[in-house]
């Protein structure tokens, strides 16, 4: 089923304990993209500029994603620069450079308007809340945000969560919008405010999501190595969405599945740098991953 | 099936966000037999002043608790006093006064000496090899330790971890005592100087267990509020033993499920201040709080 995902694209130079990159390939769109892929057709809405290598395009096109809602303008594409300390906790921007994106206003091809399950990236909540009124009632919409909104356009963003069905967020962002300190009091706290469910990402701990009172985890896998977390959030919400458009519905069944293939998709995304990792894969890998990590909290009650 | 703890006995003066205790009933031995006595019978080896309150010997006593191996000694029982962050995650030591466990030398009554589950609480890793040379072939030996002697009995605390089966210990611990950054790492690195298993505990996080290269995760329940974090592990490790005494099985299954009642029993114990919350429940308790957590994690592997 149609599954929509609106965000950045971006070159992002990259150090890690692992190595570094140069002017990669990155953005929450092009992550989610790459991950949803796997599962079901996307939808991409974004920008980049005339420096933008447009053959990633292409490679994603044949991926099944539709990239004829990424507008190329004239400027330079949005650069992100970051180092990562050594344990991965910690990441210290050292240069952004929005370049076309400062400018971005989304605008839905026509054949977009329709998609029955959108994604909005963290983009600032009014470009938000304008691809919402681009299309005609989607039967679920997802939105990201980012610290940055939180702190400078907070009344925007709550006006937003009366709009959308699920808010998905890092802990870290939970705690700082609700300004509860107790992550689950965070959650309720962000479901007063409209959506229906809320996914709250913990990093190396996963993630766990709530729905109609009802709590499910999915922890992130045991890993002694990463080679780069950038994008893993993005491809989690890939991940996510493509599984819940490929069932098309939303019952509890499916959500918790949601779940983990979003894990399943992050933990792909933190093994190579920038998207290389999701050019590697097919249905059986993912699979198999999703099987392990089945295995990871099976039990059978005893006693 | 026969499980035996030896661990400390304690009177806690505790202040939290939720209130505060003076002289309450504390130690790991106590929270041990309390939460491990809902699921199995337990002997106990530990020592108490002559100021200590025998009632609270002769309640667990009527749990099905043998308390025949704790010594009352002249002079003054073990206390601690400590006081919680805000948001739980740290606490203060603000007394601790050793009394007659200074002087603790374990001793078995005959009839406990062939225990086949033995969980060594954290206790001088010297003690706890004193108390295993009591023994007579356990099927299973389980040892927690602490900072302390990770500090100052690294030689001995290393020594023991040839003789025992499971390690269980905090994430802080097992890196300490690892040297290793990333907690699985850690793991496997415990798992390097001779036990088969390592049980992690993660605190809000829940614990993790590894097996013959085999995780199992178990999260801790969504909470709220907190009354008292103290005596979570060892309720953690009563839970665990006593269910693995109980099935008198080594399976991976039943150490699965172990992992889910120990994390079951931690929850009760956070509840109230004290051990005051094991005193309220019975089996359907423990059955329903055991059916929440296999609800958190609960999805069947979809398309």
């Amino acid at each position: 089923m149609s599954l929509l995902i609106v965000g950045s694209v971006a070159l992002d130079s990259v150090e890690t304990r692992a190595g570094s990159v140069a002017d990669a390939l990155g953005g929450s769109a092009l992550y989610f993209s790459w991950a949803a892929s796997l599962l079901n057709p996307v939808q991409v809405v974004g920008v980049v500029g005339d420096d933008y290598p447009m053959a990633a395009l292409e490679q994603l096109a044949g991926r099944g994603v539709d990239v004829s809602g990424i507008e190329q303008n004239a400027g330079k594409s949005f650069r992100w620069a970051g180092r990562y300390s050594e344990d991965f906790n910690n990441r210290e921007t050292l240069d952004t450079q929005l370049g076309v994106f400062a400018d971005f206003k989304p605008s839905l091809p026509e054949s977009f308007r329709k998609a029955k399950y959108v994604f909005l990236g963290n983009i600032h909540p009014q470009l938000q809340m304008d691809v919402l009124e681009q299309t005609k009632h989607p039967a679920l919409v997802v939105c990201d945000t980012m610290n940055l909104w939180i702190d400078t356009e907070r009344e925007a963003l709550l006006e937003l969560l009366g709009h959308i069905d699920v808010l998905m967020v890092n802990d870290s962002e939970a705690i700082q919008l609700s300004g509860e300190s107790n992550v689950y009091k965070a959650a309720n706290w962000l479901l007063d405010q409209g959506p229906r469910t809320a996914v709250v990402k913990q990093g190396s701990f996963g993630a766990f999501m709530v729905v109609d009172g009802r709590v499910f985890y999915v922890r992130a896998l045991p890993r002694e190595d990463v080679v780069d977390p950038t994008g893993a959030g993005d491809s989690f919400a890939g991940g996510f969405m493509a599984h819940v458009a490929r069932c098309d519905n939303l019952s509890h069944e499916t959500l918790r599945q949601a779940m983990v293939y979003g894990a399943t998709m992050g933990a792909f995304a933190v093994e190579r740098f920038s998207v290389e990792r999701f050019g590697e894969l097919d249905a059986a890998d993912v699979k198999e991953r999703v099987e392990r990590f089945a295995d990871l909290v099976r039990f059978e009650i005893g006693g």
